[in-house]
């Protein structure tokens, strides 16, 4: 039973393909575990969307996972990490990480001004999670934020380096730039594909902490904690589903995967309005 | 029976709050009318999602708008447009407008050199909506099209003019600009906002066409043919809905109308989910 367990995939969701970046770091830091990627391409983006929908989306994506026999569960979606883990926490029977905490143990870690900053889409930053992760780990520590909410529409266009994303950057990043921090977290899955882009923006003396990362470390800190890593074999399994195909995420999705894919497969989990006429 | 149908308002629908740009015209060319506006806001955006769940998602905005004893329907979203009207008409028993043929219409009517630029949303232009209906008025007019997919989010920043837009606009338009078109349509009801900054970029030998506009034309145009204006007064009322509330749509919203917005009502048709357990 035990076994069964241990060779259970990894369930991550997303709103969309974002969370592609948290599963190749997942991919390079546990290269033993199956995978099952489910983005949410039907009802794209989370990140203007009320708390309320967001947690009742974020519901439905649980469901679809645990249906395909997940041993843990990563919400690799900053907005949904940011309302929903709680709700998810108490309704399944899973371990359930987001990458809020992550991001925000690392900064913690890092940061030797005790000022921090933080960029997200505006219903991550407005929903106050990465401030209060940190304060909850240090109350001393201020937390300055800052809503970017181009860099998302920008990463899926490919424009990731050059003139316009530059000059974007500076309009958001000046301001937190200059009020004192040390430390930089990128609260959203699309920004680590403009990492280079906001480094040069901010300067080397600003140290960026990718959630993408750090959640792929704890979730091997809990594997091996839990004695759930799957060390039966080397080679692994990933599966990728989207709830809607469509020629843009698909030719997206291998950008942020850092590797090809070669099969996604269309799962119909909203079901709203059951089959269109045409 | 006639006059009931007569005092009843239009029904218009988009995947956000673009389509209020489509509500102002109509309120401009038809003051005595009632509008009954639903904007899609938990499941936008339209134009990134594939045909079939555009589809499916305007046949559950119709049946709400039906189900409020709509006159005729206003599909003010160039995705959903592109694709779903007709299977639209083929099911609901009222006048279905969308917003590619009229903008389609004018441009033929304006352009001298037979050479006409579309510009829209990447799931508007792969549809090739505006080419095919300005095709079946004039199979000797050549249309060159582009998407322009950051031109959205930069109107829901309101970043419509200046450097950042400029350069944007720039990227996407100068290909097109120089291509010998004499007439540009803005295939998106995101796109007036952006107007002045297009215009700049293009230069004022190009003639833009605001899809927007020439819908409400052919709207007040219908409702005489058919005897269905709404004669019995001149002050009008305005119901808005939304299927997702948070506060970025709220603030955007006034600006899209071009007027203040008294009064939002959050509507449930998603259902996708139930109820979220928070």
């Amino acid at each position: 039973m035990k076994n069964d367990t241990k060779n259970a995939p990894i369930g991550v969701f997303d709103s969309g393909i974002g969370g592609l970046t948290v599963a190749k770091e997942l991919i390079k830091t546990l290269p033993g575990e199956d995978i099952i990627y489910l983005g949410d391409t039907a009802r794209v983006p989370y990140g203007t969307k009320s708390g309320r929908t967001v947690i009742a989306y974020s519901r439905s994506n649980t469901e679809f996972l645990i249906s395909k026999g997940i041993k843990l569960l990563v919400v690799a979606c900053n907005t949904a990490s940011s309302v929903s883990i709680p709700s998810l926490k108490a309704e399944f029977d899973i371990p359930v990480l987001g990458v809020i905490e992550p991001g925000a143990k690392k900064a913690v870690e890092v940061t030797h001004k005790n000022k921090i900053g933080v960029i997200g889409t505006p219903s991550t930053i407005n929903s106050g999670a990465y401030t209060k992760a940190i304060e909850n780990l240090n109350p001393d520590i201020e937390v300055i934020s800052k809503p970017c909410p181009l860099f998302v529409p920008l990463a899926d266009e490919g424009w990731v380096e050059g003139e316009i994303v530059e000059r974007v950057a500076e309009e958001y990043l000046n301001p937190i730039k200059n009020s004192g921090i040390d430390v930089l977290v990128l609260g959203c899955t699309h920004y680590p594909l403009l990492k280079n882009t906001i480094q040069k923006i901010v300067g080397e003396e600003i140290t960026l902490v990718d959630s993408a990362q750090e959640t792929a470390s704890q979730i091997k800190q809990i594997l091996v904690n839990k004695d759930l890593l799957n060390d039966s074999k080397t080679s692994s399994e990933r599966n990728f589903y989207l709830t809607d195909v469509s020629d843009t995420f698909i030719s997206v999705a291998g950008r942020f995967l850092g590797e090809k894919i070669d099969k996604i497969e269309m799962v119909d989990i909203v079901g709203t309005t059951a089959q269109p006429s045409l």
